[in-house]
């Protein structure tokens, strides 16, 4: 056969299609053989097996003690407990009312009203699904529009609020924290707290928490009384909460449809749980992934969907792939350095940012092209005869896969009808249940996190040092400036000079008493002093 | 000597500092060692000298026989010749200007008044540059709202329109396309054109050029009678173009100093002229790249600014470096697949996003810290006693990069005083050299980008496919339906199948006369009609 025509036979033999969806997922452009399908076979078995335990409320997440439990959230039948069955029915139930109450104001702001903006302060799963679907499912024209503080950056906040403009009062904040300890979702609401204060409003009557049911944040909210709190399961980890509370909320007031977001999700859930890999588009995604990197990740995955509302789909997926597979150690305790780079924005055009790297530069990665189907709403001016601007985009995406395969560039494709929330919903679950399936096959842990935890302690252990470093420079007897390496001394810390160095850099550079003096080029030769002294 | 201070000692040899800018290179983190940095030392000086003859006005541009002249851009002094340098620092002036003239009501809407908006249409450089700036160093209420069309995604153009509401008639529009021949800006134009015509607006009345002289969208705009022309340099590529008249145009109309821009870069130029590794923070950079990719490439770049207004900068240099130096032959003609892939949003996000991956997965990357020494404009309130959402932001990055680096990942940071113009222009520049001089030491042309065309060539392929398609079903005599090969068979593409159904899959969606019957699930057997028969 001609190459065109085993293609075209490759491509039947390997497409996947979802009718009620209307979703197609190709793998046939992934250079995978037989062989393989075979070998990954047990594995696969395996898989199901572990995917099927997980359903029913295995402990999945050994760290935290934890049931994985997001695949309820979509279908509260198969919850393991009847309790958790009404909670995520009652969840829901009260995001869809609190939602229409805000748009018809019967919640209001104090003075009355209606509630025309929306800040959510979260950061991580708190904040990429919510980004995602906002970018993704928007109305042009939202009943309210939403803005995000997803860090701790004093001039990040400062610009979320400047471009609030006057329009404070009548701004909704939600909070989204599970332990309401994380610092950033902290500092973020401290910092909006003051800027209410500021303008003498009562934070707490515009206030909405979403947070683990009695966690340090759930009972502030309780005491001052905000408007709502809405629970955040502890079987629900942060990258897999779009479909929890978290994404349900804010998608809810923005009107987006969250019924068709979790039936699309469902729909999707019945499909990947088929045990049986040519059938089940979450394990051809497997497949392809574990064939393209030898099942170690040895190439990144480039995600470009050719439609600007689907921009974020790879910094979303960038936290449930990275985090879920990046791991140091497999199940049976072996080092393993698993997990798969992923990045991308949209096509098509990162093929004028970095398609030159792509099609002829180092072959580190497999493309992932989004293909939606349906170009816009209304009739297409006509661009040359009888071609769109659409023609000219699905063009630039089939040109771009076939100019890659033929340089020996794999890539796979998803077809979507178009963005709904029906088929965002579905594309969630999707690589949910990918990322789910590919960490059984390569033998991880794809529910805990237990790396994050050291730049944790290193930051705390820094701002412990910035506290030590203050108190000493204010205490200090002797008036002559001191080098870095005598206040470390002085301090106990002579090991900690280059990070008492950059405390004091920092310090000095927001005017915070801090004095360094001397050739800033050479560090070790600077003396430090307490400015008020 | 204890770790601490062996890690200090290291730190203060290699930190690099700028006075006049403020900024700071550490490389201290990347494990290399003097006899690599011996080693490189020829090829630096061959660097040092190519960068100098580029500059001095060779054809460093081979494909396009071009020289690339964007060091002159912000020192005009430098160009080969006094009409450059002249044509330079005229449209330099034309532009500053032009936006006084806007912002001041001089030149404005027919109807009078003052414009509100500004709609680029222009993808690649001519997009990822002023998104770039804008993100970065837009006020927060500028003088004119910037839109970006930056594809050819239908529903994308009408996001933007629609986002505009009823100020059509107050935008600006400004065309960025070197020769006009571009199908994405073109296509953008053509569809805001057709929006301006619906509102009965006078398109020419709101249009700007930014083109090569004498293009194809100079003579259209000349002929029309458009506001106004720049000139955009063919010795200037796209990915260095943001401080052409491609990046200053939006700039300036933001609102944002141009002339401290072109400041900061011209400095940081002064810097990385210097032949001298260890004194030059483009050497270092290019230096710091190598010893981590071993000079091919074998790391992902991983980019994070800890401040929100960076967020784009990843972005900009995907471009800048995978463009650059993604290239399948050396100078010698032997194959090398050269490059670096670029991926990263921001910290702390992205902490919470895919640190666990960076710390504990697959080693393939280095981190580029940027760090911004200046927290915001007037006073932070204290969020624990003493310590400032600023100081926890600061602290993440120091912990991260000390937990990466106990982790063997290793990682350098760029520091600057705050996000200004001048610090802006500081840093394109820096990374604009450090893309040049590592190119030469790996023996590849940094300047042009040949593995572009194959995917608009079979962009076009696709288009003049859907055009015979369209024809022959319009034509056909007989009056039953055909399969898809009987179709491809029928226009004489018989190995081209594949293509033609995905042609028919896409028309159908968009209501454009095809319709396919059948088994969706099963393409072969598809049968393929024209509805208006």
């Amino acid at each position: 056969m001609a190459t065109g025509a085993l293609l075209w036979q490759r491509y039947q033999d390997w497409l996947y299609y979802h009718p009620g969806l209307g979703l197609y997922l190709d793998i046939s452009r992934m250079r995978f053989d037989d062989v393989l399908v075979s070998q990954l076979q047990p594995k696969f078995v395996k898989a199901f097996a572990d995917m099927a335990a997980l359903e029913a409320g295995a402990i999945a997440n050994p760290d935290e003690h934890r049931m994985v439990g997001h695949y309820w959230l979509r279908n509260p039948e198969l919850a393991p407990t009847p309790e958790i069955a009404t909670e995520i029915k009652t969840t829901i139930d009260s995001i869809a009312s609190f939602a229409l109450k805000v748009h018809d104001g019967t919640i209001h702001p104090p003075q009355g009203g209606k509630f025309t903006d929306l800040i959510t302060v979260g950061i991580g799963g708190s904040a990429l699904g919510p980004q995602f679907v906002s970018e993704a499912l928007s109305p042009d024209r939202p009943p309210l529009n939403i803005h995000f503080i997803d860090n701790s950056d004093p001039t990040g906040i400062d610009r979320v609020l400047s471009r609030i403009q006057d329009r404070l009062n009548t701004t909704l904040v939600m909070v989204i924290s599970k332990s309401g300890g994380t610092p950033e979702p902290r500092n973020g609401m401290l910092e909006v707290q003051a800027a209410y204060r500021a303008q003498n409003l009562n934070f707490p009557a515009y206030a909405v928490a979403i947070t683990g049911t009695g966690s340090q944040l759930d009972r502030v909210a309780q005491s001052a009384g905000w408007i709502a709190r809405f629970p955040m399961p502890d079987w629900v980890g942060g990258r897999t909460s779009e479909l929890s509370s978290v994404g349900l909320l804010p998608a809810a007031l923005q009107g987006i449809d969250i019924h068709s977001m979790l039936a699309g999700a469902r729909e999707m859930d019945i499909a990947t749980r088929v045990p049986d890999i040519k059938t089940n588009p979450a394990a051809l995604l497997a497949l392809a992934w574990y064939a393209s990197g030898n099942g170690k990740g040895e190439k990144d995955m480039v995600v470009l969907p050719y439609k600007d509302s689907l921009l974020l789909f790879s910094r979303y997926l960038q936290q449930l792939v990275m985090e879920s597979l990046g791991k140091e150690t497999d199940l049976d305790g072996n080092k393993v350095y698993q997990g798969i780079a992923v990045y991308g924005n949209k096509g098509s055009t990162d093929q004028h940012a970095y398609v030159q790297q792509l099609r002829e530069g180092i072959p580190n990665f497999f493309l992932t092209f989004i293909e939606v189907l349906h170009d816009r709403e209304g009739i297409s001016p006509e661009i040359d005869p009888g071609v769109t601007s659409g023609d000219y985009l699905s063009g630039f995406l089939q040109g771009t896969r076939q100019a890659l395969y033929d340089n020996h560039r794999d890539s796979l494709t998803v077809t979507i009808p178009s963005v709904t929330a029906q088929t965002v919903g579905a594309l969630i679950a999707l690589y949910e249940r990918a990322v789910g399936l590919y960490a059984s096959i390569v033998n991880i842990n794809a529910y805990h996190q237990p790396g994050v935890e050291a730049g944790k302690k290193a930051a705390a252990v820094i701002l412990k040092l910035q506290t030590d470093v203050v108190k000493a420079l204010q205490g200090m007897t002797i008036s002559a400036p001191v080098t870095i390496a005598e206040l470390a001394a002085t301090i106990g810390e002579p090991e900690q000079v280059e990070s008492i160095y950059k405390i004091l850099r920092h310090l000095q550079a927001n005017d915070r008493g801090v004095v360094l003096t001397g050739n800033l080029s050479q560090p070790g030769s600077l003396r430090v002093a307490w400015a008020n002294k």
